[in-house]
This record gives structure tokens, C-alpha cells and sequence, in this order.
């Protein structure tokens, strides 16, 4: 194989030359022809017009692309998790309809002329806002990456599932509108006790986190955009709490209520769950931020190769809710040999990264790893390291290296290796 | 009116206070009730499980947030615009379903397995690419807005449209994933002799633009994802041009051949249209660039202020063909006095930028404009400037500023004043 970067006179065969010299072609570019000559149906007709769409849908041939659930893993639809399909994106923005989800009672409908924010506890002021008041704020807009802190729980024993829409894909990134909590909070005024905050939602299932005051007043947003448009009704329509880098647990969707206090709630979502148990019975609590993590989405189980060797592109996401991911290393052979990947488009702190490795395939099977590290020096972790430190009843807060196999047929497998 | 920036005592009473001190109110405060104490109906259900939507859809209560034809601007809708409801939208990112859309043939509905990308004229090889084989080139991320060349051009000779969906609309801004189109061309390889590219669409309109030889090689892309996912198909999936910060017309799409010659053309959308005829007879040609622009986006004629005096948010957009914006200014006397606004996000090159002032509206009426710069200096004009430069023929590149009559009951105009 070619070091990092493409043999550029390989790369010429996986086009199809017209011309009388025939270039030593691969399998791939001779299964190829002139296609472009024949006469398509597009070509002749009148498609449908603007009346057609006035909010548009993907096209029929990307059906394939959609959420998915896992069955066994949750008792109901309605306390379940759906998975962006991480595999069939490129670049950093998760489109609205393709945003992972996660609820405990259902998706909320709610008439945004009758949703209230309320802000109480220690306060100067306790305030209700309808939606209308918070339009009268000044706004931020920031893209950021949300996890959840059980993305990957299911691979903490070992390889489990076969895909990254799966194993990685409680994950989405957007461009988040609305007002800092700051600003909100500022309304109302801390009193002198002030430490934490408890957001609240408005769904059946109540949801409560208790949020630190220092983060609540830094870089936290109550949001009602999504890219550019009003939020999802899976994703807290009309208001949501935005806690960026941390667990998307705490990000508290159908956000009707923020109490101030001087020390946690104790809420069920960080005693019971959002914990981790160690083995000497004592657990890990208060593990807001996801640490610096990354994957490759394809080639991956779900996404094979789909040609023979020659130039191939890796490509794959980082994050890190410490701020930007400053560097991503490939490995093509199980983590013995690494390289740099290219890291392209925006780099933003707290949201994704799209890295690549352009790469001359040789046909052999590869064992393909990504490793990432932020900017505050932290690398993501092997699986093994991990577990030794927290043991094996953890669920949350997996962010262990990932391993495909890809096989000469391109087709890949999860799998571990030590 | 507070100078540029919020009177914070003004602002606590855009929510209603729950203590027993009441505040001195103003009337939207006043209508304010404590309704988060009332038990809503989504707190008691469960709601749709993750079974309900595998690819997401607005809220039902965002229905009114759609694209939108003007009936009498073209012969049949297979021929026609629809606009983007830039009122209704924040941020920088448009999603995909409300990006404008402009079509010559209506929309053609391409089987990606049977697209192809043929490259010919003065190349050393012909090819013919799968879209399979795009898959194996380096990829490049890229938020770029496109508008059309005709954004604003029902307004050159005056104000005609209520509501920046229709004078600004055509216009959206995503991140687009793809291949370099220097990276194709080079993997062709360009004679000597090669100077300009033709690309050309699939659908039956056979769309075909001349760009210069030096635009291709810099910064255009051959895109198969916008926003992450497989593009749209009124946005030409499975592939489209990506020409930034040149006439949307530009952007192929359908794209299925790239010709390379030693001039231009002479196409019909680059003789008879896209050109612009001045007083004299001559006609502007080749005018490719977008020049700097803005508008506000709310208030606006779509947008009124659904409020009484008070804080009050200006929110708009600006962008360039030339690169960043580096400024904006907002006047609300119609031109007499500028305060500097604030861009909040992301200023990516030839990317929408967004900018906010936030006033205290004293409830008189505004006449509500805005005025960008960009990196190369250069500053957007008023209406009366272009039209002294170009007479009142044109309909392309109308980049002048735009003015909302603010009425002191909310509602909102649009006019020109002089």
C-alpha cells in the first residue's frame, strides 16, 4: 500500500477512459461502460414541479437511509432509542430527520402557544415565559454534537452489534438557535446560595437532571432551532436544553421548568441510571462529559467496501465535549501501525469532526481503528484500558477504541481484538 | 430608544413574575399566566414511540413553514421557483426540505445506479465515472450558500413583494459533501489548449453553463451530500455542481458531463438570460459573482412583531461571493443613522452569516434596513446606486438594500425610500 495519500495513477483507472488507449483497468472500472451515451427517461420528460414539495423528502432511493431501534433493548417504543445512521452520512451536520432520539414516554406533542418556561427556586424573581417572551432575548447560534452516555454500552463486554449506525449512532450534530441559559437565569437573579440547576421537561416522563451552576451559566443554550428550523417534536419541540459536551441526558427536551438550588436533586437519571458501578461496589457519579471519542462509519458492517483494491476512501467522525478534536490517527492493521487522517471542514469545539484516510487498497483484509485526541491532550482509549480502570458492569461512557474487520470480499464485521 | 444593546430592568418584564412584588409591567407581560402550573395533556401521555417516524417530519403546529411558488411568475411549475421561508429560519444552515428550489424541466428523478459523469473535450482521457467510482476520490465539506441570479430581481424597479420569502428567498446555504472538481479534471488530464468547462444536466432542460477554467480548478465541487445526506432530488441528486459564491444557474444539477474547450459557449442561459442589459443596449456578461447582500428576516412583512414596546430582536442574513462578511450594519430610520450588528456563528467563506441587533423599541414606527460588508472591502449599495449604474432593464443581481416599514402595531411593509 501507498503511504497516507493516493497513487494518482491508480487512482485513474476508477473512471472508465473513453478514448481508443485502454488503460490497465481494475475490476471495478471494467465492469464499467459509456453509460452516458444511451438515452435515459430523466433526459426526456418533465419531472415533477415546485407545487410537488413544498417541504421537501429525501428521494425514493435513499430509502434505506432512516433511524433504526434495536427491539430487545428496551421494553416499549415509547422508552426506547432510535439510531442515526451514522454509515450513510458524510461531513458534520445530522439532518432533523435523521437525528438519533431517545425518549421515556413517548414523543410530546405540544401546542407551543400553550408551552411555559418557568424559572423558580432561589431566584430573585420567579418568572413564566411563553415562547413569544424568549423570542425577545438575544440569541446564539452554535453547532454542536450530542451523545448519549449509552452510546457504545452494549459493546462494553465485547463486540456485540454489527453496525455503526448501532454501536455509535446515539449520536447526532446540528446547528443549535436559542438563549443562554445565563441570560434567562440573569432575568430572574441568583441568590447568594445558587449552585445548581434542575431543568425540567414536560413530558409524561417528567424528566430532571441536576446541572452544576458553573455550567448552566457558561456555555449552556435553551434552544428552539435545529438547523435553521423550529425543533423536531422527538427533540423537545418547542424547547430544549442545550449542555454542550456533556451527556445528552441532561440535554432535557420539552423544557418547561428550570429550579435553582444549593446542592443536587438526587433525581432516579443520576443515582439509578447515568451512574457507573465499579467493581469494589462503589460507582462513578456526576460523569457529565463525554470524553474524546471517534469511529470509522465507512467502510463499516453496514457499509462494505463495494469495490475491488485500488484507491479507497476511510472516513469516520470524532468529538470530544472537552472542546476541539485537534488530531485523529488511522489504523488499517489492528493498532500496530497508525497514521494521521486528514481532518476536513469545520473544526468546532463540542461538535463533530469528519476526518478521512484516502488509501490504495491492496485487496487484503484490514483491521481498521481510529483513535482521536482534543485539545486538552486527552486520547480516546483502548476497550481494554478502559475496562481496566472501570471494570465490566459499566454501561455509560464507553469511548474505547472500534475495530472492523474488513475482509477481501469488502465486507466488514465488529470485532475486538487485544 | 436604549443606545445598540438591551436595557436589562426592561428585559426581566418579557416574563411574568411569579412573586409577590409585581413588577411594573408592559401589556405582553401583563397577558402572561402562570399556565405551567395547569396540567397540559402531553404531561400525562405517553406519546409515539420510536416506531412512528424512521425519518423525521416537522411539527404538525409548523405547517405554515414551507416553501413557496408565485404563481404568475412563470408559464408552468416544471418551469418555476419556490422560495425559501428565510423568515421562519435562524442560523446559517437551511434544512434541506425548505431549500429553495428552481427548476427548467421539473425534477428529475434519477436512479443513481444507472447516473454517470462523463468528462470529455480537451482532456487526455476520457472518462466515464459510476457514482460508485466518485465514492473513491478525496472528499472535501463545505458550507456554501447558493442563490439564484434573480433573487431580488422582481424588485429592481421597485418594492413589489410582501415578505423576504419572496424578495430574498431564493437562496439557501448547506453544508455540501464532494469531490473537488480539479481532482476530476486533473484525473482526466487538461491539454494545453483547455481553458474553459461546460458542465451539463440530466434532466430534459440539458441545462449547460460556461465556467472559466480558473473557477473550476479553485474551489468548485462535484457534490453527491448536502447537510450530511444523499442530495435532494429537486437539488439534483444523485450529483450537482457546486460552484461557490457564483449564479445558483451555475450549479448544475442532475450533473451527468463535463466538457472542457478552449472558450465559451455561448449557451442560452449565458446570452439570452443571466445577462444584463443596460441603458445603452450593452449587455453586463459573464457576471458571475454574488455580490454582498443582506436582508432581515425578522420583523419582516411574514415576520410582524407580535409584541409591544420593549426588547425587541432584529434578525437577518448576510453573505458574499467574494468570501467572509466582516460587517453589518442595521439602520432603523431607513438609512440615517447605522449601529453595528452583531454576527453571531460560524463566518465561513461565501457561507450565509447571521446577524442580530437588539433593541428597545419604543413602539414608534422603524423603516428597517441593513448594509453588509465583505473581505474584499467591498460594501452593498443602495437601490438607487444600481439602477444609476445599470438603468432599469435588469432583473440579475439586485444586491441593493432592502427596506421594512415597521408600523407601530407590529405589522410590517415592504417599501423605498429615497
Amino acid at each position: 500500500m501507498s503511504e497516507n495519500g493516493i497513487d494518482r495513477r491508480k487512482l485513474l483507472t476508477a473512471g472508465v477512459a473513453l478514448g481508443g488507449a485502454a488503460l490497465a483497468g481494475r475490476a471495478s472500472a471494467a465492469e464499467g461502460d459509456p453509460a452516458i451515451l444511451e438515452v435515459k427517461p430523466w433526459n426526456q420528460y418533465l419531472g415533477p414541479g415546485v407545487e410537488a414539495a413544498p417541504y421537501g423528502v429525501p428521494s425514493p432511493y435513499e430509502s434505506h437511509v432512516v433511524r433504526r431501534d434495536v427491539a430487545w433493548l428496551t421494553a416499549s417504543t415509547e422508552s426506547s432509542v432510535n439510531f442515526t445512521p451514522i454509515h450513510e452520512l458524510d461531513g458534520i451536520i445530522t439532518p432533523n430527520g435523521l437525528c438519533f432520539e431517545r425518549h421515556h414516554a413517548g414523543v410530546a406533542e405540544i401546542d407551543p402557544a400553550e408551552h411555559r418556561l418557568m424559572i423558580n427556586g432561589l431566584v430573585e424573581t420567579p418568572l413564566v415565559f411563553t415562547m413569544a417572551d424568549l423570542m425577545r432575548f438575544p440569541r446564539e447560534n452554535r453547532i454542536y454534537f450530542l451523545e448519549c452516555a449509552a452510546n457504545s454500552g452494549m459493546e462494553w463486554r465485547g463486540a456485540q452489534l454489527n453496525g455503526c449506525q448501532y454501536t455509535h449512532g446515539m449520536l447526532h450534530c446540528v446547528m443549535y438557535t436559542g438563549v443562554k441559559l445565563s441570560t434567562l437565569l440573569e432575568e430572574a437573579g441568583l441568590r447568594s446560595s445558587a449552585a445548581w440547576v434542575l431543568p425540567e421537561g414536560a413530558d409524561a416522563s417528567l424528566m430532571t437532571r441536576s446541572v452544576p451552576l458553573e455550567k448552566a451559566m457558561d456555555d449552556c443554550l435553551v434552544a428552539f432551532r435545529m438547523n435553521g428550523e423550529a425543533l423536531r417534536p422527538e427533540q423537545g419541540y418547542p424547547l430544549r436544553l442545550v449542555v454542550p459536551g456533556w451527556e445528552g441526558n441532561m440535554w432535557v427536551k420539552w423544557l418547561r421548568r428550570l429550579e435553582v438550588g444549593d446542592k443536587p436533586w438526587q433525581q432516579r437519571e443520576e443515582t439509578s441510571k447515568y451512574t457507573d458501578l465499579l467493581t469494589n461496589g462503589k460507582a462513578r457519579r456526576f460523569t457529565w462529559v463525554m470524553d474524546v471519542k471517534s469511529v470509522i462509519t465507512s467502510p463499516s458492517p453496514q457499509k462494505p467496501v463495494g469495490h475491488g483494491p485500488g484507491p479507497m476512501v476511510i472516513s469516520g467522525i470524532a468529538w470530544s465535549g472537552n472542546g476541539r478534536v485537534t488530531r485523529v490517527d488511522v489504523s488499517i492493521d489492528g493498532g500496530r501501525n497508525w497514521r494521521s487522517a486528514r481532518i476536513d471542514g469545520p473544526s468546532l469545539s463540542k461538535a463533530l469532526h469528519r476526518f478521512y484516510l484516502d488509501i490504495d487498497w491492496d485487496g487484503s483484509e484490514l483491521f481498521l481503528q481510529s483513535r482521536a485526541m482534543d485539545e486538552a491532550g486527552v486520547v480516546q482509549p483502548t476497550k481494554d484500558v478502559l475496562r481496566a480502570a472501570r471494570g465490566d458492569n459499566s454501561i455509560y461512557h464507553n469511548n474505547g477504541i472500534q475495530t472492523w474487520h474488513i475482509k477481501s470480499d469488502g465486507s466488514a464485521e465488529n470485532v475486538e481484538i487485544s
